[in-house]
């Protein structure tokens, strides 16, 4: 019944107002598991508990009602993107993963290694995985094509190994086009594919399609009398999406401070800045935290253990990792900020060893909160806070809120 | 996510029904404060307490989650119209609140009078607010104006003395556009401007900025020689806002009971007939409202106390406001309306001196409604409601839904 507001944030944001720390505790909300606890119930977590009673406390549905996201829906809602508009594809989010930010002149495609053999003029695949060789020879296979291929005509080729037979492949350059179908046949004793072309048919795609049928030849005669694999299969060609900055969103110039280089990619095609940090644990993210906290206005603090504990199964370890979170509180109250926010971007309960669809656990702490001065920070007692059930996309609006950094709508 | 049902309602909405009293408590929700209770919960309430178990309870979104809206957006809202698409424009809301209710060949402006001289047959600003004359000056000189005039071309002129150097002027004729800048430069030692075109140009707009010009002028021609000011700087042009009828949307004839001009005014922008009242207190209302009872569906009645002690940081001043309704309400159940409901059109709590984005509790008594059974009407009480946490603009339905006037939806 209601009118998209999103558009009328833009009107009343104030350019000034209080700094925000948004914490993202990664897959934080549970369901109910050892004991008929959740792991947020069986942690001891004096400082949460503090904070619980001082905030407004609720519970998040990230996406839609029943919906499981993935990291990178989940977290462009966290930061008010609406994320069914918004999507960052497959290839991205891979090439995120292994610490490459594409530019917006950029197309990545997921590969794999895969035994080959020539056909007729044509490549037929006989292995789709090669034989899962190691992450080793993989290494060495793409240092092999970095060498021998750098350009197909004026588009500058780049290879990243992943994991085994997996690897990622960047085409930079001017007018290409992600809206292209594979070269990965998805069945031995097929042939490499030409990709298609998706949709409407341009000059960009066609000369995309080029491009790519070139270099899957260029990579085969490379390769070609290799013991181990002769050719990439390619998938998933993904361009960055065309998003609005953060900062121009939000008016929030704003820090990320994550481990995981997925999470900085994000960060990065957001336009936040990165934070450099001096280690991969807690305490550097907190040195980081005090040593940017002057020159930012809004910190994103990502916190990943959760999640990888949970997406083991590992009931005790979610709950010791939500306890050392708990620990390094005080550090961050120390600072003084307008907004401390704390919610997870999607639940990862340990009963289920994955992502899933339950509502997620959110407090805010500023002197503007209702304080609901009972319950502790619990999915069961967050749903009896002054927040209430709201989707993802409503926290940045009530962070901003919160820290006073909206005007009042109308007279 | 929930496809538009707005317009659907047209079609189930019966033409008879209970009686609906709709008491706005303008202002009403707080946030912990004194000992961390709200206005609500510190106020000795035994009629509330009452109606609270006999109700059902909730809380409301006026606008937006994080938004703080002005009584124009929350008020639209509350009689279910989309307060983003349905702008009351400021200067409208200005006149509204001295008292003016500006028909729909009407453009007002906001103005001051300003001190100024004239320069090479320009009109230069010297002082933005003629050193901030007195109200009795201002009505002085607005009386001086209205005498000497009346009309420029075919367009009726009026002045209305606001507080200290504000004024509000009419332009009332046919053919007219709001959409024209303003003449105040916004600087001293500037020229008063003729109004810029805003947007396409059209004879409408550029008639309206030839009258206003002139008017400028005939302003100055009179004023000269004034010890005070000589001429007005006006600035936002408004425009009622093109609306439906609330009796052609709600199929209710309806009668506001308010003392202050502001809501009688929106009320009268909606079409809502306004009750004349003997006094400027609540007693006043409820009798408007016992001798209107038997002639209308709908009765809105407003109450400002609660906002205006809210607004100024006075707890005490509020929790006193709401014991003084709670007072009354005895009287009201007297009438023996089918519908009683009892909200807010946003909070204000007294900890932050001003209107805030925090949900607003609302009940609704009537035989048809899910009697909660518990709690008292407070913020936190609300939560646990039956009615749950709803954008504003569902209130007119559920209140129509609980006098029995609406059909069965489909077969």
């Amino acid at each position: 019944m209601l009118s998209d507001f999103s558009k009328t944030f833009g009107d009343i944001i104030k350019s000034d107002g209080g700094k925000i720390i948004f914490v993202v505790l990664d897959g934080l909300g549970g369901i109910p598991y050892y004991g008929g606890k959740t792991e947020l119930e069986a942690a001891k977590t004096p400082n949460l508990d503090r904070l619980a009673k001082e905030s407004a406390k609720g519970l998040h549905i990230p996406v839609e009602f029943g919906v499981t996201p993935g990291s990178g829906p989940s977290h462009l809602a966290l930061f008010g993107y609406d994320p069914v508009k918004n999507i960052i594809k497959r290839g991205i989010m891979e090439a995120l993963g292994i610490g490459i930010t594409p530019s917006t002149d950029e197309i990545v495609a997921r590969g794999n290694f895969a035994k080959c053999s020539e056909d007729d003029g044509k490549i037929k695949v006989l292995d789709r995985r090669a034989g899962r060789i190691s992450t080793e020879i993989n290494k060495n296979l793409c240092s092999i094509l970095s060498e021998k291929i750098k350009m197909i005509e004026d588009v500058e080729v780049k290879f990243y190994p992943v994991k085994e037979h997996r690897v990622c492949v960047s085409l930079k350059g001017k007018g290409l086009s992600d809206e292209i179908g594979d070269t990965d046949p998805q069945k031995e004793g097929e042939y490499i594919r030409r990709p298609q072309i998706l949709g409407e048919d341009t000059y960009e795609k066609r000369r995309t399609a080029d491009i790519v049928e070139k270099l899957t030849f260029k990579i085969f005669e490379v390769l070609r009398s290799n013991e181990y694999a002769q050719c990439i299969l390619l998938r998933g060609f993904s361009k960055s999406p065309d998003i609005e900055s953060f900062e121009k969103r939000w008016k929030l110039k704003a820090l990320a401070i994550a481990t995981y280089p997925m999470y900085r990619g994000i960060a990065k095609i957001l336009g936040m800045d990165v934070a450099e940090l001096d280690g991969e644990n807690i305490d550097s993210q907190i040195r980081a935290l005090k040593n940017n906290f002057e020159k930012y206005d809004f910190f994103y603090f990502h916190f990943k253990k959760t999640d990888s504990r949970g997406e083991d199964g590992d009931f005790e370890g979610k709950v010791k990792a939500i306890e050392e979170f708990d620990s390094i509180i005080p550090e961050i109250l120390s600072l003084n900020p307008e907004v401390l926010a704390i919610t997870g971007d999607h639940s990862s309960p340990s009963a289920l060893a994955g992502h899933s669809f339950h509502p997620v656990p959110i407090m805010i702490w500023s002197k503007r909160a209702f304080k609901d001065g009972s319950g502790r920070f619990t999915e069961r007692d967050c749903r009896y806070g002054s927040l209430g059930l709201i989707y993802a996309v409503h926290i940045m609006p009530l962070l901003l809120a919160h820290a006073g950094r909206l005007e009042k709508f109308g007279a």
